[in-house]
């Protein structure tokens, strides 16, 4: 028996499917909100881990894949009960950390409770595509040296525990991903605005936002001005991170976000996961975008 | 005589204020738009620098100062003129460079042309504000944990030519300073939502836009759920950043911003210049944040 720890997003029901299709019992869980096509999950509180770690080996789950991004919970202490008691120490230093080592306490708490940590790609097959283009677009030499760029930075970040994304365009660095995440981080640059200009990125936002909601998204200008053309989003994971939790992933959605943002295209490195691959294959290849696969 | 080469913002009107009160004569010259009180401002294009290089020194212009930022000019090759001709292999190394392979670069042109480069805080007294507290408050110990925190992050990305400015919160690093600068990202933070909350941070943007722009800013409420509270905005000059040029700067908009986002307090590094410091402490005092000069 294995148990989906979901979080956030798609992932997490790409999972579920893989599981269902070839046949394999499995019970899902989740500490926050999930998409509301898993059936029957189970709500469990940071609080109580130790009592939910006896519900699963009392079903039989010897098994644990995580999948899904999950906000770090805040710890309410008179909610913890006595099975959790000794798990607090390790609970309450992985609150105090960065995202990997919260996500290595995380997986060292399970394992010390008897499970296995599986990754999501050990259960989904074609999550992890084959490097080279995935789309007949390919990175022209320019976007060859913003991917470099963008890598050089993510590089630099080894060890830092920031984020898995970073954009570049001309050589220049548009942003960095931090807490937030790479959804967020192309949106922020869409619709934050110069400080002097608030008032004009504000006069028809809830047009604009229908427009980037909706489609066709290749017909959304670019919002904010200040950006230099073009551009390529490079994702992969951190130097040194588990890679049973938290691989890098992207999907339709990032390709939408990139077409929004007017980048070039989206180059990936090894453990980066694609979500629905054909659908985002395709939605590049519609927007014009290259999806490059680093080896 | 000393040419001041002006960008957007207040430092380059310090700079000019400093001169004027000190009695040295001065040009004011800009490639884009500056702030209106300054007068008499020389409009001038990179493809005719070669031809302004040459008008600063029948003016008898010995000294520049560089004060402001700048946009990374877009260059007409139809309006290069004959003097810069033989300048154009160095402004085009310039332009594929990041900001400081550029900045270096167009210190290197000005002292090529038989300039001296002059940095901002040798004619502006206390631009650089002494170490230590600014304000009444101070940084906690969670804030000073931050502070490293955010520090370790600007450290790590020495050489990759990023940013200067660096937030961090509980351990988490909200943002990393790109291409649009400090009070962006801090901007960016307030305004950018989760993608499947589009509507919700539209809602009521005029109004949250006036918020934001009229005071009290304190009354602001935090506009992004998904970031924790508090934290510590960090900036500091890159490691090997010429120190002639693009000196990290915060003035009372940095604290305006600051305190809308709901920070405790800013940490800067030596070499970071203060605007308008009286008024950016007040600023900062009224605020309840701390302001902290690390040596």
């Amino acid at each position: 028996m294995i148990a989906l720890i979901a979080g956030q997003g798609q992932l997490p029901v790409a999972v579920h499917r893989a599981l269902k299709t070839a046949g394999r019992a499995h019970v899902i869980a989740a500490m926050g909100d999930v998409d509301p096509s898993l059936p029957d999950v189970q709500p469990f509180r940071v609080e109580q881990l130790g009592t939910f770690f006896a519900a699963l080996t009392d079903l039989g789950v010897s098994q644990v894949c995580f999948a899904g991004a999950v906000a770090r919970p805040q710890i309410d202490p008179s909610k913890i009960d006595a099975a959790t008691l000794p798990l607090v120490p390790k609970i309450a230093a992985a609150m105090a950390g960065g995202d990997d080592s919260t996500l290595r306490v995380a997986i060292s708490l399970f394992e010390d409770a008897g499970f296995e940590v599986t990754a999501a790609p050990q259960l989904v097959d074609g999550l992890l595509p084959p490097h080279g283009d995935l789309t007949a677009v390919k990175p022209s030499e320019g976007d060859i040296k913003d991917i470099a760029r963008a890598r050089d930075v993510h590089g630099a970040l080894a060890g830092a525990d920031v984020g898995q994304a970073v954009i570049a365009a001309h050589g220049q660095v548009l942003a960095v991903e931090a807490l937030l995440g790479t959804d967020w981080m192309m949106q922020s640059l869409l619709q934050a605005a110069p400080a002097q200009d608030v008032a004009d990125v504000f006069s028809d936002p809830l047009g604009f936002a229908t427009d980037v909601l909706a489609g066709p998204i290749q017909d959304v200008p670019r919002w904010n001005p200040r950006l230099p053309e073009g551009g390529v989003l490079y994702k992969a994971p951190k130097a040194g991170q588990d890679l049973r939790i938290d691989l890098p992933t992207i999907g339709p959605e990032t390709i939408r976000g990139a077409i929004a943002l007017g980048l070039n295209g989206i180059a990936i490195g090894p453990n980066t996961q694609v979500l629905e691959l054909d659908k985002t294959i395709a939605a590049a290849s519609d927007g014009g975008l290259f999806l490059h696969v680093l080896a």
